[in-house]
């Protein structure tokens, strides 16, 4: 049941009404780890699932991970590719479909619905043209009247002012800092994501139980909080 | 002549007035590097006064990162220590006066003008009292209204949004991400500079040129910008 309930999620990464707690199931240590070991994509997705989930609890009201109808490309572009054309009137977002810092752009570009296309790129053979305008080739990456910009949770408060409605931050400053300090502590999620994801071709126990452990304060903190968000109004 | 500006401006860690350009002359390699060699102390508070005197020009305007008068402590409390009591009417700051961290919100607070004491802790031999409320005993930190908050960079904006005279940012969303990135890409010049402090007993000379290279972009930035100030208004 859990592999069925492992591919329906992963497969069709545009399946968004998965609920956190299915994929907590997963996680959680009843889970033999067999069935994460079924496939290299199929865990990276699992756990890339959880993490959009939870950014999406950022705000509340449902929202949408998907990339916008307007995605100029529908696979990743690498190295001798040509970047495609920019529309006027969209902003161009660069991304990686499974990246959870490109999705949580993607989700902040969905909330405030932001025009936009969006052009993935393959980060294990980058192109020539984005080295060109973007040495460290990272995404996500937006162009912005001109302007590149970078840095996921940069984008997400400058897409939040820029864009005001709806508001992704409680209107009090301190609710906001505390809202940031629980987004800062998310980033040793992200580490023990990546070490389990790349650091060996099967799930090594070790790297499972770290990013478990890492994800026991994030389900504290939505408990203390009594709701299924952490901020938003 | 090097050495004595060097002492002048080190040992007095109060003397604000010193020009940006005199520390850049001194870190250029025209400078002997035996001159930094003088003392592990003189080596660390120059690029501390240099990045905290960088930091001071995201202002503009005359900003002193000198303690507040209300200073709980003279000198940085350790281990067996008993917290300062708190003073109604003054948010608790817990600071070490060579954290260049530390001064980025020092620099806000004065700023600000917000009342407030300072704490110096001890990083060698932190205080248990500190442990117990905040166990990765880190500086800089503030108490406010109950609230242990932490993170220099969240703590500035939290400071501008709480106490929004004078403005730390450009009004524009678009330049306040653009100097968002330019922070942090400072990080670079952090990490150039804690190697350059901590990995040997003496300035070794990669490790210098390491943080030289690091400051070029930033210069270039204000170069760029046409002023001695990344923003403010």
């Amino acid at each position: 049941m859990c592999l069925r309930y492992a591919r329906r999620m992963t497969i069709d990464n545009r399946a968004i009404n998965t609920d956190r707690n299915d994929v907590l199931r997963l996680l959680s240590s009843d889970v033999d780890i067999k069935y994460l070991n079924h496939s290299k994509n199929s865990r990276s997705l699992l756990v890339s699932r959880y993490l959009s989930i939870v950014s999406a609890q950022l705000f509340k009201g449902q929202i949408s991970d998907r990339p916008a109808e307007t995605t100029m490309a529908t696979k990743h572009l690498s190295g001798d590719s040509v970047e495609p054309p920019k529309v006027p009137g969209l902003y161009r977002f660069y991304s990686m479909r499974f990246c959870p810092y490109a999705q949580r752009v993607q989700l902040v570009l969905n909330a405030k619905g932001i025009p936009h296309d969006t052009v993935f790129i393959n980060l294990s053979d980058k192109p020539k043209w984005y080295l060109d305008i973007f040495p460290a080739g990272k995404v996500p990456a937006l162009i912005f009247d001109g302007n590149f910009l970078s840095e996921s949770l940069l984008l997400a408060d400058f897409l939040d002012e820029q864009f005001p409605e709806p508001p992704l931050w409680n209107c009090s400053p301190l609710q906001k800092i505390l809202d940031k300090i629980v987004i800062e502590s998310f980033s040793k999620v992200g580490t023990a994501f990546y070490k389990l994801i790349f650091t060996s071709e099967t799930v090594e126990e070790i790297n499972f139980n770290e990013l478990i452990a890492s994800l026991i304060p994030v389900e504290a903190e939505l408990a203390k909080r009594g709701s299924k968000f952490f901020g938003g109004k």
